[in-house]
């Protein structure tokens, strides 16, 4: 048996090489058939692309998902958070960048959902799709291009006068015949499934209209907030900044030792006459720029 | 005059040393100092990391913008695009494909709006505020330190006998007094300017409101549409699907060289009584499966 199949696989071999080398007419099916099987192989071409892209549109790498951070609302999120309290959350800007770091963390989580959604409901049937009907009808593809090769190759045999019998030649026709139904079927039941592959669309454009919708309701709160706290900053009073001198900081100076400690603070005050880039207010009494809270105008 | 400055600077980092080493008390500065120091220290990493993380956020590598597929939307849009031209728009599947790697593209578009917008609105002034503000905060910080030791170390030396002035203490604390001002100065209009800060918030949270709300008003379009098309692919009549033969495809074959067309095609539909898991109806009469539609039920 194992020779008998080595036999039959050099056979086949010849009758390719004949055909392509030798430019001997091999049986060839038709249009509709050459459609059918273009149309598969952009089918698994597609399939694979479309998974591949699918994954890259979603998490890169769903083994970090393990810490909250992983896709980029959650590392932003982590960023505004640690920072806003480490501020200390009486500045109000602390506090609108905690804000906006909580609702970033909602949004990271929004993501993970549709993760979750895209992979269940979109990659996981074209997985199946992939593994099992492609893999079918491309196994059928293939057989039926095995049968006819031999198909041929025994009737070139036999006009050439080798010792293949009819009987031989019509059971090499049957499998041919059934190779070629059971591939046509195939392909046919793989390109009329759009209802379903239509279907795997809906779901994947829903999920992300789900995503995009619940991360604007986030957002849509926490421009309120932030408009809220910006309106808060902007109409607390502002007192005037009074830096402290050496004086007030009990920095023992000279002065004071020779019991001058009243000269000291017209002499500690004269260098903010100097001109600076700061545009300090003379005479020590710096008034902070932001009291009109435009500093950038 | 390069040698004075060295020795200035030797006799700073003398009594840097004796202070760290040598347990000698330094002037200390005061908590509320010590507090804005350690709240502009915070904005500082703050606005280093913001600028990174935001910059993760949106596009990873800007160089790849002139290729408009370089936000993950675009390339999904690409690869739907691709295949369901090349499957032919004929397909319901197809055209569903092309459908949806357009709303894909225009999500892109919207994408890189969001990068413009807040690359402009966000990231450069984060950047003004890094190279400008907080570059001459720490630069006036710094000073102070050096001035304080200067301060510090005179007078030390003054008391050990060193010869030292009067005069030459009373120009090292002027100058003690003059930066602290500054740094004084500095950090509070820093920290107390969260009107803008705030503001900044504000741009940035629109922003990405303004994309995630119009990429749902896109997948909303797309949604229905995808829908529609689903209606359509259910809706179409579905024809039995009857394989070709091998006569059908006027493959020579044993019977009609001896005459026996009739005969033939009974013999060719006997293949498919064998049960196949494509679930093939018998007598050569393969109906899709999909004529149901609904194959994976």
């Amino acid at each position: 048996m194992a020779f008998a199949g080595l036999k039959k696989q050099i056979n086949k071999a010849n009758q390719y090489v004949t055909e392509k080398m030798g430019g001997a007419e091999g049986t060839k099916l038709d249009l509709d058939f050459m459609e059918m099987e273009r149309k598969t192989d952009v089918t698994v071409e597609l399939v694979e692309e479309l998974q591949a892209k699918t994954k890259e549109y979603l998490q890169p790498n769903p083994t970090a998902r393990a810490k909250m951070a992983a896709v980029k609302e959650g590392i932003l999120a982590d960023c505004m958070l640690t920072y806003g309290k480490k501020l200390g959350e009486d500045s109000i800007f602390a506090s609108a960048l905690v804000e906006m770091g909580d609702s970033l963390k909602q949004m990271a989580d929004v993501k993970y959902s549709l993760d979750d959604n895209i992979k269940q409901n979109f990659l996981e049937p074209l997985h199946q799709l992939q593994t099992k009907d492609l893999k079918e009808v491309m196994h059928h593809r293939k057989k039926l291009q095995g049968r006819r090769l031999d198909f041929d190759c025994k009737k070139r045999r036999q006009a050439k006068g080798s010792q293949i019998t009819d009987d031989e030649i019509r059971s090499a026709e049957e499998k041919f015949a059934e190779s070629l139904q059971l591939a046509q079927v195939g392909m046919y039941n793989l390109l009329e499934n759009d209802v379903e592959q239509v279907s795997q669309l809906v779901t994947f454009a829903e999920g992300m209209l789900d995503y995009h919708s619940q991360c604007s309701e986030i957002l849509k709160v926490l421009v309120e907030t932030l408009n809220e706290k910006r309106e808060e900053a902007a109409a607390r009073p502002k007192s005037e900044f009074v830096p402290k001198t050496l004086a007030d900081l009990n920095i023992e100076m000279l002065g004071s030792q020779d019991g001058m400690n009243g000269g000291s603070s017209s002499h500690l005050s004269s260098p903010v006459n100097k001109p600076t880039h700061l545009e300090l207010l003379g005479n020590g009494q710096a008034q902070a720029r932001s009291t009109n809270g435009k500093r950038n105008e």
